[in-house]
């Protein structure tokens, strides 16, 4: 499997990225092959700094780099030379199979979808991510490339995310839950009651109804599709908490009890690790016709390195195949939208 | 000041509804008359049961109940006898001044709209809810009133939050922040950049740009305005995050020192005193021309006393009358949207 990786996505980039792309390259079979794009100047120079030989990878130069608070469509048209660009091109020439950043987002999801194009039967690609919770881990979907969502998209996304779920969680049936404002049939938007319907119609999915905010750390569920707007704020949100909620605690104990404090790290740090979502690498564009992975900006080199072996771990299981047969034998179909 | 209270709603009504009104009549003064709401026989055998005299409250007859999970407006139209449908009425022909319920928020608040009518110049209510964090309280406006907003809606909640956070919370020149899925300008979809638009062109509102999930806790703003159903699944997540995460951080300590995990248990239960949203009582419907209080469904007697009380503050710092008159100033208008 060929893998192409933007070296100048991401807080971190290069620097990190190359490290991540090592780390991997030990990982993977001899079948396997990781291509750096970007600056081939800077790149080089990063391999030699990390003592590696400069035939280590493949390199596509990229003379451009698309900033994180670029606007993506337009940053795409004016940067064709961009990593990203660059990326989206190689990938649409087979000349590989897969494609990984840590960049801009939508510049990301743009590309990959005017170049890569979707899979047979999907309307719209979604970004799906596993949050680990306690009861298991949760796949969500859309958390922000499809901001404007009409029922098809979110009727499959839940298809999508069942096939990912299924095959890369090894969840089987997977619970298939629709973010809303109450448990109630009767609530919601227009957008929702129409997913339902679809999602009732389709035998194929295991559709439990609308799920809560709070439902989505108490196991009811093993996928969550909303849209990206709601996906997008539901999973900063859960970090901020998070983070919130260690450092009151912290505050807590420091004034109670000095040492307890400073073991108190020793545990956070087992939690961060237990619950880590680094670990999952990053999120998958489902929906392309091809394998797009998109990592946080602040990816350091073990995500990275985990992100490139789900890759390929996304391919071998061809989940791509089972979304594109699942659509096939649905009844759901997009009516042109 | 007369404040109607639905004596039938919320999970643990009529009783723990009954006792909270009790605790607050002993902190009210005697120019306040608290009247309940709801089913004459068992509100007085529970006064009876809490041997407090019959003749404490007024009450006001209700033969039905809007159950928690009935369709808002089809319950207010099958129930005109209901304890919201009275409370609305009451209010809106001045027997009482205030209304508050644990009850179902949906027909709270349906009823309240309707009744009491908005306040001028307000298009829709919204429902505000404060959040504690670690940097301070939050306004979020709103988390459920209105799930289909257009941009005349959440420009108005960010004058309204404003005057609740300003004259409720004493918080000065509050920041506003919009809820959105990047902290740059040309993120997000269409109603968030009208929205931003019009509070652009509002020198009278302190606005400070996008917000993302995790920003909520980090101090960068006083008040949050999006869609109810972003409000929604943000209150109900953070509620969720914050129990898996004790959940976690318990049973990580149960493997390593049981003692200790005892211990922590006083230390939550300090972090949990401190960031109480109870202790706010309530979320007020911001617009509607009066005061109306919804509590949350698993309200007990001491958030009850609190709502009770927010009532009584909510109307004595007139804050409806900063509302009209921050609309009234304001070149933003509403176009007949």
């Amino acid at each position: 499997m060929r893998i192409a990786i933007d070296a100048m996505g991401g807080d971190y980039a290069p620097g990190e990225i190359i490290a991540g792309a090592l780390e991997a390259k030990d990982m993977l079979g001899s079948e396997d092959e990781l291509v750096l794009v970007g600056d081939e100047e800077a790149i080089r120079s990063q391999l030699k700094a990390l003592k590696a030989s400069p035939d280590t990878f493949r390199i596509f130069h990229a003379s451009e780099v698309i900033g994180m608070d670029e606007s993506p469509v337009d940053a795409l048209r004016k940067k064709p030379k961009s990593s990203i660009a660059i990326m989206a091109r190689i990938a649409s020439h087979k000349q590989v199979d897969a494609v990984l950043s840590a960049g801009n987002t939508g510049a990301c999801v743009a590309a990959s979808q005017l170049r890569m194009r979707t899979l047979d039967g999907v309307v719209r690609p979604g970004i799906a991510v596993v949050l680990p919770t306690y009861n298991g881990p949760i796949t969500i979907c859309d958390v922000g490339a499809n901001i404007s969502c009409k029922p098809i998209h979110l009727y499959q996304y839940a298809v999508m995310a069942s096939s990912y779920s299924h095959l890369m969680l090894d969840i089987q049936n997977p619970r298939v839950g629709i973010m809303n404002i109450g448990e109630e049939e009767a609530k919601g938007t227009d957008l929702i009651k129409k997913t339902r319907a679809m999602l009732k119609s389709d035998p194929n999915v295991n559709f439990i109804g609308n799920v809560e905010g709070r439902d989505l750390f108490e196991g009811k569920c093993d996928v969550v599709i909303c849209e990206g707007f709601v996906g997008n704020v539901v999973l900063k949100l859960t970090e901020g908490a998070v983070g919130m909620l260690f450092q009151v605690i912290r505050e807590e104990l420091m004034q109670r009890n000095k040492l307890l404090a400073l073991w108190f790290k020793t545990v956070v740090k087992k939690i961060y690790k237990k619950y880590d979502y680094h670990e999952y690498g990053g999120a998958l564009l489902l929906g392309v016709n091809g394998t797009s992975i998109i990592c946080h900006g602040s990816s350091k080199a073990r995500t990275i390195k985990n992100a490139i072996l789900a890759c390929k771990r996304f391919s071998e299981k061809k989940i791509n195949e089972h979304i594109v047969q699942a659509l096939a034998k649905s009844a759901v179909k997009s009516n042109g939208e």
